[in-house]
């Protein structure tokens, strides 16, 4: 384990003064072993948020809300976070005694919730910066807002969603989601890992519907 | 606009350095006048979640992360935040040119965001324990997972929920939503201002309904 912390330690290029922290961050609740990560991610998850928020925040000191939310989306997300973690070889470093390798982004958070306990604001900013705001990306584009704006303007009605169906085990469950426009025949279909993927998916698949037409 | 400016610094117990940011916070775009608070309501969301998550995280250190998660719901949610807006009066003193108030809530958090701004954490933190903080409050109760688990542990299955109908303009929204568990004949309803709200509360009336037969 020491070996191993210190590796992971020079990965993230944070040493901890205080060892528990990083080994908790590191830890699945299937181990058993009294210690898990998910306290440390919820500390980290706030923490990241308002650090890439306000970093945005000053960075474009002109743009509307709507930007800012979208493109702290396109780095907090789920799918963003676990690609940060297969970069840094995380799961080897992660004590788990399931047969499924947990999801990466939650031990990320994990990770940032215990150098803010180790070492406060600004040693995690440096972390947030290094590893999560270090490539320039595009806002998430929100299909769901512009398919909305879609049906109000040239519709004059919103969007209904409705979930499919619902399967698999909480920690892996899969939406299937569909939409359509009040009046209009098409329907768009989406599915993903959360519902708000899933409906993202759907909207998108039905603006291309409603464009091509 | 210079009493005013007095009145709510006085209310708030924060004196700004740079007044720009309170008047900043306090107008909403239909004045026309090139400011809004929208930016500075972006900015207040994240600090207030980090500001109420640390601060329980602390104050609770052997509490998993569901109950922090579920008590941080409690205190960051539109209903609270809307009601700590109408105690201290707020509808006074925000600038506006619509018929219909705007909802309070969005102002306390731009409010939190021009006090970050002004003077940083520390006098930011001393307005969320004042005024947000200052009420011990129970857990929002998450009736969706509590049945998903029933959900899970009597049925083997997962609820399904659906939209039933999205009226209004944007700023003024009402989701109906239905919920059902596979296999059974009972339906939960709910309606709210906003889908999350309206799937808790089609999802307490099922297991209400499930519990009594």
């Amino acid at each position: 384990m020491q070996d191993k912390t210190k590796e992971i330690e020079s990965i993230i290029g944070h040493k901890f003064k205080r060892k528990k922290f990083i080994e908790e961050a590191l830890t699945h609740p299937s181990c058993d072993n009294g210690i898990s990560y998910e306290r440390l991610e919820f500390l980290g998850d706030i923490v990241l948020d308002v650090i890439v928020g306000i970093s945005l925040f000053k960075e474009y000191p002109s743009a509307p809300e709507s930007f800012l939310t979208d493109l702290k989306s396109a780095y907090v997300n789920r799918k963003y976070l676990q690609k940060v973690g297969e970069d840094m070889n995380l799961q080897k470093f992660i004590l788990y005694k399931n047969y499924e390798i947990p999801h990466l982004d939650n031990f990320i958070e994990a990770i940032i919730g215990a150098i803010y306990l180790d070492s406060g604001w600004k040693k995690t900013g440096i972390f947030v910066k290094n590893f999560i705001l270090n490539k320039k990306i595009q806002p998430m584009q929100n299909h769901k807002n512009t398919l909305a704006s879609i049906a109000r303007k040239q519709f004059k009605t919103e969007p209904i969603y409705e979930i499919v169906s619902e399967k698999g085990p909480p920690h892996k469950k899969t939406y299937q989601v569909k939409v359509k426009v009040p009046g209009r025949r098409y329907v768009g279909k989406g599915s993903a890992g959360n519902k708000k993927d899933a409906e993202m998916s759907a909207a998108e698949e039905l603006i291309r519907k409603l464009r091509r037409k």
